[in-house]
């Protein structure tokens, strides 16, 4: 499995830069006979897609896919499906100055260093454009989730810098350029990121995700544990520092007696495991968190060296989100489909036979 | 690759319950020519070994190592290291009162509702005593990592339930039973642990790994990226629920202009990225941070359902870690190791002919 | 996936060394709730065993298996199933002479130089002693795939050196030390060897596998084909240098008006696609063919170099088989087991909602 | 690893239908700075191409490959290379009569079976057109190898129907239509063709490659076996039924003292294993040979039943080549480089630091 591939059943694989004449994909090991078109990719697309709202990047992409192999008359053939996102917008121009100097908080070092060659241009394969690729995969995925199993995958901004958000309904979520969903509070974010564009500066953001409807079962010890794998996932997207399932961090502070999630008839009385117990799914809802840092490309003179080692400073004048987190939602909730869709598919294969023995009524949490 | 194995080249397979014969794992893809020896592996595996102090469980293991294959003359031949820890202190009966009974916290509803089947003594594959293996096998990569590239991988206990421990010194971390780097904060550890066993309870716990020495350049971009297999390698422990590298959540509530790490031709100024940048490592500390959540054995009963789906209680009185996390910290540094490791032979794979044309004169953070 | 483990979802690892304490291996992905013990191992082990007639090598060794893990109550529990054959006849000392040389025809040469180490008691880790595991884990494969699918997997010899066996009957293959498949042959059979041995010299030979049962539709085109993977299984095999499926070779000749299996509502009429079209199985009998090199291990003597470099001859006095072919058929069928147990849980994970939609009422050749 | 992507370290990746609107492939782990250019890929391409003499399908494609990624100022980024061909000539009606019908000896029957829906377009997925992403692949990697390694690849026809071919020199291969070595035998070739396809029907074919140059010590026993790949890899290709290496199943009825390949100072004496000993190069040329079976789609008219299981006759009248075979060579060739660059790079991933002990002035076959 190389670098650029994901997944053992439901497999993905990436290819495009920033400013390369496209992105594309390959989704290997969809099921045949689910209903698809490129509009059901383009639906996720257009939720991650630049230029949505003044708070992320200005960047002129329509971000059009093409689905090219794998469907017939609509469905999908159980073959390989590939797909291409052409770049529209490469200001190539933009990124000349900055082509001799390492960028504070980006990957041009560590590619100069690993590759010894560097496609400077707008960060190269290291820009987080390559999440269009996820989107797209993670849209199938989800359809096929959906349609076969009934798992709703969703996701919200959590926090902006240091502005908890409360968890108000899914349906304001959609609503709103930052996923937010409180209604409430996004003028407030609003302003805030007015402020912070206007000082050159990026911040941070929160970003959960939860699945709805997992069936019990999904996962392998030990290692390909549903929440390892989960992790692995979210750790791989552009910014992302860190990772938490249920608890996360906050167990560290908990009793056993108050973190382990009793069970009744009536189903388990909380969640505090997120619903993956000994790696896996336990029938309640998944529930992931990530930090992601903020965007390294800003305004303010950093200091930094050149490709000769020589002390520099660098400004990024380009067109950047001041918070990549605030298009992240679509992004992990994509991540999360994939690896669900991939889980979903190696517990058929080994375990198709088995029927569950006992009979919980709801094993979801008791509101 | 299955559930039980991990790593594309340093790959490591475990197989092994709680209460079988062994437990048993392959090394697979070590360089040829290491100086090894089963004193090498028991090392590290006195480290993590129950009944060590009284605050972890009484079971009585050696956990003495046997080699079986992949060694000639005590050197490795490059082909699979095959090793075996035979279990000693399989109490059966301590497990029987519970067999019928899903234990809050455990593996146990989710296991019996994948397989149709399980093995309830001790948890069977489920139970914290798996990461014998995972700790035999990182102690191949450590070695391997700390001869061939002067890697040191590292560990230590930074929170004990509410308790957050000041990082003195590596040298203390050794010292005593907690892997504290503070000496004078041991006391207060030993009266809260005394505590917490007296009632019955368990805590949660945060282990922090740090590698030091990983030259630039580990890691594949974009799904194989070196922190991406870190996060997925340390939520594949046992009771672990939260990973972060660098600054991790942390990274939330900073500004771009204080996380982004600028760089003088004395190195780095901070190190918020942990050492990995764009997915691959940057020369600087690979740092890790991890939460495990309390327990979920414990003597206060609690409610749940029995393998019939009528309510029930349990209270678990066997011989059980109040704070898995205590002996964690062997565990997390052997996992990372065997990230490491892997991405080592994967990097010079690929990129063998690359001479790094940037010199730095020091690529650490600058103290 | 390491050098030493083949199988995507049924997933095999080997280690072991011909002079080492044990061979070993894991098979991971093996469904839950197969009955199984280690006398249906020992079984396979038993009929591929040294020392059972006077035409192959007289090393003794009684092979004896023990299950290490993966079972519960005698059955499998869906969680890895660690194996362990230890070596009982090792005589260090036959070897000492060759350690120095490298002997035409083995691995010697290429081992030394691979990895710059070698451990040369008994061929080390290249010796065929190694089929033992994959005796094991095919036994496991059989099983399952009979007890599930009904397939049956068989093999006989059929040819050995220049005398091609005729083929009368299943029954007379397990009454015989060749595994012939023709009772008349045998004393001529059991003649040829006498000489062979007297002489010191070795011979080639072909043995034919066929699965019967097997279900249409297993096999993931394009890359990972069933044919593919069976090919790849079966070259893996110590001293196999061909393989062909279905009319192997023989198809060149062919036209296609005689080559391409007719249909009719009653069957396939012919079977030259030896059961695959397209990399899937077509539900007639897979059958496959291997050709076995000679034993490179013979009495006379030969010329080789030894490790400094200098002209030397070699001779191999040791306890060999005058050809390796005679107890390969339960090698053969048990890695042809591996590779359908393994097509079987991939095919049903991702298509285990299709319906086929054609009744055909035999899909099996007509006699 | 899915069933469309092959290969650990150099891996590739493939999608694309015959009558969809492309093909493409992903080439991931390819090293960097290598200087490349869609020339490199189209003149292999050009090699495969349709409609380049009357003696293969004249379907109309230019086979114009476009490199969508990987690449900066011409040379290799160590990022996955994205390729792309579209397709030009889909005549989809000549297909509409055959798609309610299985043809014999093609995957009709068995996609259909397994996936319950089936793109009957000029076999859809099955067809070999898919071949173009292979030699895409393939000249990638064989680029790579010699200029690292000195690795040359090379293929002919060696065998068409009945007519063996004889090796007279590599530079013939490339001057006549049939990739055969030996000039003289064309016009006999060249009149079987003629009468072959006024038959209406189709032959098989033999097609030899030779991999000259590989170094000693690429391959991984046991199952990672230089040799179990390469079969792997040529057993995958479209109608391929026989895969041998070295002697092959000549090597059935050679004695041991004729079959291993002596060595002495000045080199192997023999090469009758094909380059490889115990699954590792030798350094001797690597020999395949591979059978492959006649064209399924003939003008003579053949039983089969339709997708309700009634009888029915079909023949095929489309653009057909009368014997595979012939177009196979630089796809064969394509296949062995793609395996030889896996291994090239898993080899020193693990060996990077061992220096070969043994001086051999030529590790190569004297003549």
């Amino acid at each position: 499995m190389s670098g650029n591939s994901f997944g053992l059943l439901y497999c993905v694989t990436s290819f495009g830069e920033s400013h390369g004449p496209a992105y594309g994909g390959v989704v290997d090991g969809c099921p045949p006979g689910l209903a698809l078109s490129a509009a059901d990719l383009q639906r996720e697309l257009d939720r991650r897609k630049p230029g949505s709202s003044r708070h992320v990047t200005q960047r002129r992409e329509t971000d059009t896919v093409e689905i090219l192999s794998g469907l017939y008359e609509g469905r999908t053939t159980g073959t390989a499906i590939g797909f291409l996102i052409r770049n529209e917008d490469q200001r190539s121009k933009d990124y000349s100055a900055i082509a001799e100097k390492f960028r504070p908080g980006h990957a041009d070092y560590t590619y100069w260093q690993k590759y010894g060659i560097r496609d400077a241009r707008g960060g190269g394969r290291a820009s987080a454009r390559e999440t269009v690729v996820r989107v797209a995969a993670g849209a199938i995925a989800k359809k096929w989730l959906k349609e076969r199993y009934g798992v709703v995958i969703r996701g919200y901004l959590a926090q902006l810098g240091s502005t908890r958000l409360k968890f108000e309904s899914w349906d304001e979520v959609e609503r709103n350029p930052f996923f937010s969903p409180d209604a409430a509070v996004v003028p407030q974010l609003e302003k805030f990121m007015d402020q912070l564009r206007e000082s050159g500066d990026s911040c941070g953001a929160r970003v959960n995700v939860v699945a709805s409807g997992v069936p019990v079962g999904w996962g392998e010890p030990v290692y390909g544990r549903l929440d390892a794998d989960i992790a692995g996932a979210m750790m791989s997207i552009n910014a992302v520092k860190g990772v938490e399932i249920g608890a996360g961090f906050g167990a560290i502070e908990q009793k056993g007696s108050e973190h382990g999630d009793e069970m009744t008839p009536q189903g388990f009385v909380s969640n505090n495991n997120g619903g993956v117990l000994g790696g896996i799914s336990s029938g309640q809802d998944v529930t992931v968190s990530i930090a992601l840092k903020p965007t390294s490309s800003i305004r303010i003179a950093r200091r930094t060296i050149d490709v000769r080692g020589n002390p520099t400073q660098v400004e990024t004048t380009g067109r950047h989100d001041p918070c990549v987190g605030i298009r992240a939602t679509p992004i992990a909730e994509a991540m999360l489909a994939c690896v669900l869709a991939d889980h979903a598919l190696r517990h058929r294969a080994q375990c198709a036979d088995v029927t569950p023995p006992t009979k919980v009524v709801n094993p979801k949490k008791i509101n």
